[in-house]
């Protein structure tokens, strides 16, 4: 078994309203920053172990499919790399 | 100038309690999967123009400095890709 940090993003779908994303971005513009969009997205780190890359890649997904995501309106992408290469 | 997107991901530093976390882990453990940690972060994703990626490096920095992140308790980092390259 060796250790993996898998990474988790899940993003809204486009076209679902993000309304915390939209005031964000207005508070940069008013204070001062250009930008012409700003999305959010949830960000998470897991540490597991696992026989290999694949399979720890296997279980971040379904981690993502039954529970950190939302199907409706999330899309996610996993990405895993072993614990000593993670941050 | 060109279009740049600047991914600022924002995370509470190491000691920061972070019960929302806790609980995603546990909810995880609940449902059979195994886990040895789990970290939570904030992930912006900015789209702007700028001369060259240092100066929108520079800006996506300065918007984590004043408004995404609080350096008391969150670490953040930034990176910029073309546009054209970005998810």
């Amino acid at each position: 078994m060796t250790a993996y940090t898998a990474t988790v993003t899940v993003r809204l779908k486009h076209g679902v309203l993000d309304p915390e994303a939209e005031t964000t971005k207005q508070a940069l513009q008013r204070l001062g920053f250009e930008l012409s969009a700003l999305r959010s997205a949830d960000h998470y780190e897991v540490d597991l172990e696992a026989d290999d890359t694949a399979a720890a890649e296997q279980r971040a997904d379904e981690m993502a499919e039954r529970l950190l995501a939302n199907p409706t309106i999330h899309d996610y992408d996993v990405s895993v790399v072993e614990a000593d290469d993670a941050q």
